[in-house]
């Protein structure tokens, strides 16, 4: 199988992406409050990120607001919404049945992104046959027989972090594009696949560094 | 109570910082290999990072490497380790016992980090009293007379969205200087404090994003 390198999150549209969702999130939040209109200085207080860059972040994708007056709140919703490919469903497969699976299914946060929890496998018999909110832990050792990736858009990794390596290699070879991981390691990502990392190490040493 | 607002998370600094944190795993790794000595280009191969990069961050904080030879391994990793705070012991109170924490206590990159859980509360009575990896978990009631800012360096905060704001602003008063917290929604932040957010649905956008 051809590989390529991870890609940086440090790269420039990514960044711009982490901040739209951010925007995200605090229209959620204002939409639920019932506000109609913003400025882009109420988002800067929000979320701590300059106006200036606030308005360049969503000058990128078009025109939003009017010149004095501000941002419509429900429409801004969408629009960001709909970049971020929010407006569309995405079937989610979770590999790894344990504690962080069931904190995942009762996120409020991701019933309010259309992502929905599909399929769980697990590879422990404390596990395969039980069910999460109506879902079936399916065995580990089916996965090529139970997943078809047609059925499913986006898979979330919570394996011990020896197996990383070896879930995400099964899951491009059975055609999944997309994948969220957690361990603490860097993978060598398939081609056609776009894999995330989510390391709690990395955000804590951004703590660390501040408070050393 | 003051308050300020969040830090947003694509300051300068942190970004450094955080490519830091990845260069340092990727030495864990070479290491546990027995490699000695690497080129900047070797950093780059696994972590995605341009080579130009991984040399100006490393020069921000002092000479390392020697022109045409490397990087020493050992040696590199221990500056890192240093520069990110991770040669000390941090001590770390989780606040909610649920499937979340039993994630972390058995998180390798949290040993090797030297990033011990100290303390644990919740609220619920199904945990009160139990104890996870011999570590009892106290009464979230009990937090203002049971925790000293003393003894504890930093707070994980692994409690339902609605209780992440009123969590904060109880730490804030102890005086726990910084704090992670996992919901999906901004916090105000008391003053003399650092808190960081992972949100996996600001992660998941960038997914989303180049999938849709």
């Amino acid at each position: 199988m051809t590989r390529k390198i991870i890609r940086p999150k440090t790269n420039k549209k990514n960044l711009i992406i982490r901040r739209l969702s951010l925007y995200l999130r605090t229209l959620d939040h204002l939409k639920k409050k019932g506000v109609e209109v913003i400025s882009s200085s109420h988002l800067e207080k929000i979320e701590g990120i300059t106006q200036s860059l606030v308005r360049r972040d969503l000058a990128e994708f078009g025109t939003f607001g009017v010149r004095g007056v501000g941002y419509n709140v429900p429409l801004l919703r969408e629009h960001i919404s709909q970049i971020l490919g929010f407006d569309q469903n995405w079937r989610v497969v979770l590999i790894g049945a344990g504690g962080f699976s069931s904190v995942l299914i009762h996120s409020e946060s991701f019933q309010k992104r259309n992502l929905k929890i599909v399929q769980i496998f697990d590879k422990s018999s404390d596990y395969i046959g039980k069910s999460i909110e109506g879902i079936p832990i399916q065995d580990m050792a089916q996965l090529e027989q139970e997943l078809d990736s047609r059925h499913v858009d986006l898979a979330i990794i919570a394996v011990p972090p020896p197996e990383v390596q070896h879930t995400i290699n099964r899951l491009g070879h059975i055609g999944i594009r997309g994948a969220l991981y957690f361990a603490s390691r860097p993978v060598d990502v398939p081609e056609n696949m776009v894999v995330l990392n989510m390391d709690i190490t990395v955000e804590l040493a951004v703590l660390t560094y501040q408070l050393r």
